[in-house]
Formats: C-alpha cells, sequence, structure tokens
C-alpha cells in the first residue's frame, strides 16, 4: 500500500442505496484479494449466467478517475490512459464450470496452508480479484494498462467473450505484452500447447449378429486406432526454452446399434495437444499419417501459442515475480493474443490441476504472492 | 383339399355383425394361406399390442368342433383331443418388431416371383397363417395338436408370451415334438445356436487431457479385447448331424467423458452366438479365457437347443418336407422346447436374413410349400 493507492471514491452506503431497488450485488474492492476472491466466487457465474457478476464489477470500477470503463456484453474493461510509451492488457474470464456443492465459498486449511475451496477459486476468480484490486490501486503504473474481465470462456470458442471482444472492438487490443490471469501456482506459464480434436471412424456393413459373417463389423476395425494411441509416445519438445509435453488421447469411443445387430459404424473421438511450434494444420497432418485407415473429421482445432519471453516487458516480468517460467500445458486464450501478434503469458494463482475439480480450492498465499508479483512489476 | 378340410362354421355375415358394434378385426380363413397372411399383416400387433390380433384369431377358430380353444393374455391356444398317441405342438408369435412405413402388405414381383412385402410378412405371419389354415382344416390329423399362437417374441424375454403360457399351463406343454413357424425358406431348420451378452470393462483414471500423464485412459486399454474379437475365428461345430457356425462380435461399444477428459472407464459389449453343443455357462467360461483382463458383466443369457432331429417323428417330418435340414443360427424360442425336454425345429416360409428388414417380404411359393410340408406330414 503506498502513493500509488487510491480510496475508491464510491463508498458501500451508495452501493446499498442501489441495493433497494435491485438484486445488484456489491463488491467491496477495498478488502484484500483473498476477501475479494471469495465475494466473486459468492456471486455464482457459470458460463452464460455472468450479467450480475459483470455489473458488480461495472458498478465497483465505476468512479475511479484513472480508468476508463468499456462494456461489451458482459464484458468489462477498464483502461489507463496515461500516455506511457508501452501498454500491457491483463485480462481474466469471469465465468466458472458448473457448481457442484462447491458454493458458497468456504476457508479450509490443509497441512498448515490455509485456502480458500469452492467453485471458481482457483479458475480463475482469485486472478480476477487480484486483477480488479490492482486496476483500482495502480493510479500511475509504469506502463498503461488495458484490463479485460470476459465472459463465456468455459464454453465453445465461439461464445468466448474475449473472441468477441476483439471483433467488436479491435481497437481494444493494442498492446505491448499481455498477462492472463489463468491459475499457474503463481508462476509465470508461457504459451500454451495447441489443441486440434478428431472423430475417426471406421466402417462395415451392418447384419444380424446370429449370420455376422453376412456383415463386416465395424467395431473391430478400431483396434488399430486404439493400438497405436496406446503405444504412442508424446513428444516433449523445447520452444524458446521451455519444454511442452504433448499429449494425444482417445477421449470418446461409440459404436453399435443394439444387441442383436453387427455395427457398421465406430468413432473413436481423438484430442492431440501438441506443442507451440506446430501449427493445427501439421498436428491434423500427423494424425492422418498416424491413423491412415480411419476416415478424420476435425472437429475442433486451436493453435498453441509460444511463449513470449523473449519480449522485453516479459523479461521485466519475469524477474520481478523471481520465478523460473513453465510451459503451460491447456490450452488458454493467451493463444488468441498470441494470433495478434501479443506475446503473453498466463500467470494467476492457484493450482491447475484443481481447476474444475469438485475440491476445487486456492491457496491464501498464491493470491497475496500473485499480487505482490503483479504490482512490483507494474510500479516499476 | 380332401375329406379333411371342414367348412367353418362361423359365416362372414356372422362376424359382419360384430363388426357394427365394436372395432373387431375379421380373419377369414377360407382364404389361401397367403390371402391369410395378407390379412394378419395388416393387423398391425407390434410387441405390446397383440390384443386386435388375438382377439380376431380366438373369434376366428372359436366354433370348430375339434379345437378346444384356451386364451392366456394375448396368447390363443386351439388343441385337439383325438387320443392319438404322440401329440405334437406347433406354435408361432404374433407380434412384430415395429412398422417403419412397411404397411399395409402390397404384392410384389421380383424377377418373376410373387412376393407379399410389409411388416411381419416374414417374421412371422406367413408362419401363424399356415398354421391358421391347417388349424381349422385338419379334422383328423395323425396326431393330436396343440396349436399356440403367442405374444411378446420379439422383446425382452421375461416379457415372451410362450415362456408366461408354459409357467401358467405347464399342462400345455405335454408333446413328443414341437415345431415353430419361424422363417426357414420353407425348410427345416434345427435346433439353435445358444446366445449370451457381456460386458467388457476397462478402468483407468480420470484427469484433464492437457495433462493426460496425470491419468490413464480407459479406451487405451480396449485395444487387447477389440483385437481379439477381430482376430477371433469363430468355431463351426457339428452337432446331431448339422453343422453350427458360430459368431463373437462387438455390438457395442462406449467411453468417454468430454473432449478434454482422460476417461476412467471403458465398456465393449459382446455377443456370442454358440453352437448347442455348449452351454451357456460354457461359453461364458470361454469369454472369461479370452478376456482376462477386463471386467465381465452377464447382460444376457440363452440356452442353444441341439437339433432335435432324432425323434421318430422328426425323421417322419424331414421326409415330408423332402429338403434336406439345415441348422438354426439365431436363438429362437425352439430352446424352450429343448429346455423342457421337447424335441423342436423351425418350419416357416420366408428367408430369415430378411427378417426386421425395412424390404420385409415373403416368397408366395414358401408359403404355399410350407403348407404342403406340414398338411403332408400330418396326414400321414
Amino acid at each position: 500500500m503506498g502513493a500509488d493507492i487510491r480510496v475508491p471514491r464510491v463508498p458501500g452506503c451508495a452501493h446499498r442505496y442501489t441495493r433497494m431497488v435491485s438484486d445488484e450485488q456489491i463488491l467491496d474492492l477495498t478488502q484484500s484479494s483473498a476477501d475479494i476472491t471469495r465475494q466473486l466466487c459468492n456471486i455464482e457465474s457459470v458460463s452464460g449466467n455472468e450479467t450480475r457478476l459483470a455489473d458488480a464489477i461495472e458498478t465497483a470500477m465505476t468512479g475511479y478517475g484513472h480508468l476508463e470503463i468499456i462494456r461489451d456484453g458482459d464484458c468489462v474493461v477498464a483502461r489507463t490512459n496515461l500516455g506511457r510509451a508501452q501498454r500491457v492488457i491483463i485480462a481474466g474470464h469471469i465465468d466458472t464450470v458448473p457448481v457442484n456443492n462447491n458454493l458458497p465459498v468456504r476457508a479450509e486449511s490443509v497441512e498448515g496452508d490455509d485456502y480458500l475451496w469452492g467453485r471458481g477459486t482457483v479458475d480463475m476468480k482469485a486472478g480476477v480479484a487480484v486483477q480488479l484490486k490492482l486496476a483500482c490501486e495502480l493510479v500511475s503504473p509504469t506502463v498503461d494498462i488495458t484490463w479485460i474481465w470476459y465472459d463465456h470462456e468455459e464454453v465453445a470458442a465461439h461464445l468466448n467473450g474475449l473472441g468477441r471482444l476483439a471483433a467488436n472492438r479491435p481497437d481494444l487490443f493494442q498492446g505491448d505484452f499481455a498477462i492472463l490471469g489463468e491459475p499457474s501456482n503463481a508462476g509465470i506459464e508461457g504459451g500454451c500447447n495447441g489443441n486440434v480434436r478428431v472423430e475417426l471412424r471406421t466402417r462395415g456393413v451392418q447384419s444380424h449378429s446370429a449370420r455376422s459373417w453376412v456383415g463386416e463389423n465395424a467395431i473391430h476395425k478400431v483396434g488399430q486406432i486404439v493400438s497405436t494411441l496406446a503405444e504412442y509416445t508424446p513428444r516433449q519438445v523445447e520452444v524458446d526454452g521451455l519444454v511442452y509435453r504433448e499429449g494425444l488421447n482417445a477421449v470418446g469411443i461409440t459404436g453399435g446399434i443394439a444387441g442383436n445387430v453387427i455395427p457398421d459404424e465406430c468413432m473413436v473421438h481423438v484430442n492431440y495437444r501438441f506443442a507451440p511450434n506446430r501449427t493445427a494444420d501439421e498436428a491434423i497432418e500427423h494424425l492422418r499419417e498416424l491413423f491412415p485407415a480411419a476416415e478424420l473429421t476435425v472437429v475442433d482445432r486451436a493453435e498453441g501459442a509460444r511463449p513470449g519471453l523473449d519480449a522485453p516487458l516479459a523479461l521485466d516480468f519475469v524477474a520481478a515475480v523471481g520465478r523460473e517460467p513453465q510451459p503451460k500445458y491447456g490450452w488458454t486464450d493467451v493463444a488468441r493474443f498470441s494470433q495478434m501478434g501479443i506475446p503473453a503469458v498466463n500467470y494467476g494463482p492457484g493450482d491447475p490441476l484443481k481447476a474444475h475439480a469438485d475440491d476445487e480450492r486456492v491457496s491464501i498465499a498464491d493470491i497475496r504472492e500473485c499480487e505482490r508479483g503483479l504490482r512490483d512489476w507494474l510500479l516499476g
């Protein structure tokens, strides 16, 4: 807390006034980032239901003179216009996967460490809490900042709020570097693997199973596909100094018509997570080579992102965080920034392995560490 | 047509009278067996909806002095009590699989042969038509006959009308030989293969597909099961002079949770049709030996039936039909008779490969030939 910290102009009582006439939720950003995390999580915002939380964020942000507020659907943008030489985009999604009896948030202590337990704590309201707190406190950062809190990240790519904003307001995506608050154990995770999903189909000829020799069993033909998957050794690829670990997996298999019918079709749904030195086209070509006998249909494709750690701002950020950067395995929206030519990294509290888990929980130490790292860097 | 043929006592006009007060359907059994087939088919009787047809059969049968009529649910029994030395059971189911725009029946000519096209023509209203016609015409057969027309054959075994009748009226299942009118191209098909279905499961550990090395992919483990199925050479087994062809097939496969999750379970649904020299227990044991690594759950089991062609009545029947008997591959209710100690064969018009087909159709020559074969035998 220092000269850069400003007390919010909108006091709590003003909020209480509006509360009388609507079910508007109140965010108190003067609390600690851990407490803000709890507030954010307890405003349930499963994808498609982000409006109340977006409203609360917009209301809480309004009144800070150093911030210009822009609203697009359930996405809230707050940016400084200080005329700095460089601009950084710092973003986080405000939606979560479905709640599963894991709200409201509760405090937990595990082996002496304090946690906030509940849906969204890791993915990624703790990251958003840190960003909201710093957005209002950092009145005079060393760079201009465009803060983006967006909707619909946990669902189909075409609904993604960051993608929509990029289409509606490309002017907001001017920046020299971007940070996405996805959980990364409060360390920097650079880039991300790419992601393609394909359906591999085998065909046969239907018949009654009592006279199976009349037909041709499509399920019996997936043996080669499954064996190839089981025997495949995923690559570990160094890209810009970080080692990316790939994965090639069946994530679904389906075939069969009835208990007495020889099936004429079987489908294996395959997910390939590939290192960011390979394009999605190259990844798909690799799958065609691995499974030459199958019909291949691409059902999803997303490019990876190189780490982006050679940007000057990134080097400063790495120094401020003070820990060795790691590769990001999962696909995140850093790939969108990467495709727009903006180097981007993931940096947020929480263990990614706890994202979407029913026992999702974030370490309070992680939240504090993230706030410290970002603050130190943004204050120079 | 000869001395054994009796003109029905119930004339058409009597039926017309009842028609005024109900939606009762009229069966005219004085017509040819092909025409009776058409009448039977046009009274739709998908499993569970047999009442109208059972009523029509009961009404048409009532009034023949040589027949005792018994009704059990939608099953109609008609039997002679002539004090003959031997008794034969002749049975057919009156239900069909669902209609699929293939009613009403129409006449078709294919490569010069005349057919009746439509649901039920093959499976098995043509067989029932022959039986109904002979039931009322054969006043003085050489053996006593128990005719059984029953419901619910095309659905789960526990609903089967023949099974229900055997439980309710075991006294009706006294017989030296049984004929089931299932389609057999107007030849004798002896016995039937047994039938078991099992679910084979593999297990793994769920994880996010971006970090697949944390999990264990259950789909990747079905490779051994599928390869074993693909490489398996089904037996061809001679039983009582007939060669039974077996079949071992995946009839379903399912696994997967979401496009980004490593699945922790995969299930292969396997159908084993086995020759009647093997019991269902032995068949299941064979599957356990083939798939030692999988969890095996038995979901259906039905014993096969030996051909039963060494019975003296069977030898006479084979001579009357005048064609070499063949094995029956599909499971039929002959197995129920076999288990009750009554030798039983399948004998009916129509190609079994057209049963349940959308272009189901029966050759009129087959219907006539079946009527001739049964009549010749029953008149000695």
